[in-house]
């Protein structure tokens, strides 16, 4: 007897965006329907049911027609989002999964997808004394960001000064751990007084600022690190960028993970203070997590036992049902999340 | 019996300069006297007779009152003008250096200098087959700038698609045929058509452009590095900075030596396009030849042969006298220079 047709709601978009990212440019829709085995035509895909979604800010890039920055395709109007996410396996016809595995990578924001690429697929070793969302987060794509970014970018020492923009975000909450585990001097910057407070008595920052509150960013950074900072960990972009350029020490380093404040300009700002680089001798270095998922069986090796012990912590937003899944996108843009911002689909029927 | 006093002309700084530095923002003075002849309380000092002096670029940063980036000291107004140069030590009472000696170093646009760091001072070892000028130049400061810029900072590769900025000026001309050297393809600009000239019929670039005649910047790169660039030298800052930017490659590295279009702009021109760096990954390393001085002399033994055989040449350009020196100075800012901008103080008499 034929496999049957099942429902397989999806997250749409609706049209190309320009400016922030409004729940109406996207729309859920249930029409799409899947077989839930696959054919034996179906050679080295792999078919799962999604549990977590990740809402992570460079989706709202691939929602412009023509990103004048982006080096990847465009989402399709009509076509379902897709992103980072956690998974199980439903049936597989690649030899690495088998069905019942948990796996995180990129996939379909819908109930079920199809994935034709199993290469860039993570198993997870389920683990259950870790919640399995941590796989979008913390142990998934931005935690091996923060851990790339910081170590191998940075070439970070201790008692170095560190500055972590977005802080209280899923990559900086992250950073700013690992710069404190290594004994690094490390004040954060975020958009509410909650994000500031949880910086300091969740994370261990020594300082965090709210950024909304400071109309000289100069000044609030002259305040943090008299000093200079050794180490920025841009996630940010525009004004902040060009602040933390003129309190560089020299050699000092500039990971450039992000941008998340010009994604959503017609044109990015200016930064206007390149020239520091010349006189502080500063490195800035662009980098992709891509270029390092070799080292994800190291960097889980690292931070489980910490997870474990409880020296290294993380906080999720987790937002449930796919009919939410455009407020989450766009709670990343105006800063309602604190910390990673998920969308579970374990409750959908 | 006393030393007699004898005239000290010097070039002196008339007031703070903004904008594009004038003629008349300088002016010679004969008021001045020296002894040619050190006292004993001289101890650690050296008394020097200038014989070249270099028209850097970095000259004009010193000149405004102010400069937000630069962190050297401000020339005084009133004062001489002081910057690299090529000298014959008249008295010395530093061990390292004696009576007869040829040095380069930091010294004053004057006749005579009391060097009170010869520290900072580097012996010339004067080899008669090549001109004392060049100490200045190709075999001074600029030289070593050239060499530890490309070779240490941008990690260059035999076959990556190179381009230099002022690239027929004293930096600019050796990155390319270094470049040239290893095997790069390399491509530079310049502001007129001798100079592109000179480039592509002396020094050997591939290919070479007037960077005054494209209004459209980005379409030149576009049109010279159809595949994209690997490594930017940077010598001039501003709107050339962000047309490379969105023509780098993945994995790009640009060596950010000098920001000349900018030195002469009240406010710097904001760059827009740095969110490249993260897409294609790109190291973006400012750099001060100081950090490289341990180098020079593996960099002299490098360079040396090369000279002599003429595998590597360069390009000067003499004015003689300190009269001239204001309009020496003047020329690297309008690229009236041809090449490495020399005063001679040779026949000063
Ligand atoms: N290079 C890579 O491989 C890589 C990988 C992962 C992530 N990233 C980048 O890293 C950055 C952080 O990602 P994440 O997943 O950790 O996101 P996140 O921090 O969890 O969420 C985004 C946060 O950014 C802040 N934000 C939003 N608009 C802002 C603005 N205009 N100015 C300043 N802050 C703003 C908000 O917090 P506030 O309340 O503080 O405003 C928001 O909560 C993003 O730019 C992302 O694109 C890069
Ligand atoms: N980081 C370091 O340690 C270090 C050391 C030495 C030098 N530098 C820097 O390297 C750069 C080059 O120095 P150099 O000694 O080789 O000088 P140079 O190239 O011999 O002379 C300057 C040349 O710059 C060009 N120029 C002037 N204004 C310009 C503008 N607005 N836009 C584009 N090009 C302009 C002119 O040539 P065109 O005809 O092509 O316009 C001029 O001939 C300078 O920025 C300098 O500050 C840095």
């Amino acid at each position: 007897m034929a496999e049957k047709d099942v429902r397989n709601k999806q997250l749409l978009l609706r049209h190309y965006v320009s400016g922030f990212p409004k729940e109406s440019d996207m729309f859920v829709s249930s029409d799409s329907t899947i077989k839930l085995k696959l054919g034996d035509e179906s050679k080295g895909v792999v078919l799962v049911k999604n549990l977590f979604l990740a809402a992570d800010p460079h989706l709202r890039p691939l929602m412009q027609k023509d990103d004048k920055f982006s080096v990847s395709q465009s989402f399709t109007p009509g076509s379902p989002l897709y992103g980072f996410g956690v998974a199980k396996v439903l049936d597989s016809k690649h030899q690495d999964f088998q069905e019942g595995d948990y796996v995180w990578g990129v996939t379909g924001w819908e109930e079920y997808s199809i994935i034709s690429s199993p290469e860039n697929l993570f198993k997870i070793h389920h683990h259950t004394d870790v919640p399995l969302s941590y796989y979008t987060g913390i142990l998934g794509m931005p935690g091996l960001t923060a851990y790339s970014g910081f170590f191998e970018v940075c070439g970070p020492k201790k008692g170095e000064y560190v500055f972590v923009s977005a802080a209280a975000g899923a990559v900086g909450q992250l950073v700013g751990q690992f710069a404190k585990l290594i004994g690094c001097y490390v004040v954060g910057s975020a958009g509410s007084k909650d994000k500031v407070d949880l910086l300091k008595s969740k994370f261990g920052f020594d300082e965090a600022f709210n950024y909304k509150e400071e109309h000289d960013l100069d000044a609030a950074l002259k305040r943090y690190f008299p000093q200079g900072i050794d180490i920025y960990f841009e996630l940010v972009g525009g004004k902040m960028l060009d602040a933390v350029l003129m309190n560089m020490r020299v050699h000092g380093r500039i990971a450039v993970c992000g941008m998340i404040s010009q994604y959503t300009k017609e044109e990015h700002e200016g930064i206007k203070n390149t020239a520091c680089l010349i006189y502080k001798r500063i490195r800035m270095q662009g980098f992709n997590v891509v270029d390092y998922y070799p080292l994800y069986p190291k960097f889980l090796e690292f931070l489980l036992p910490q997870i474990r012990n409880g020296e290294i912590s993380c906080v999720e937003d987790i937002v449930g049902g796919l009919e939410n899944g455009a407020a989450a996108l766009v709670r990343v843009f105006n800063g309602h999340n604190i910390g990673k911002q998920v969308l579970s689909l374990m409750n959908d029927e």
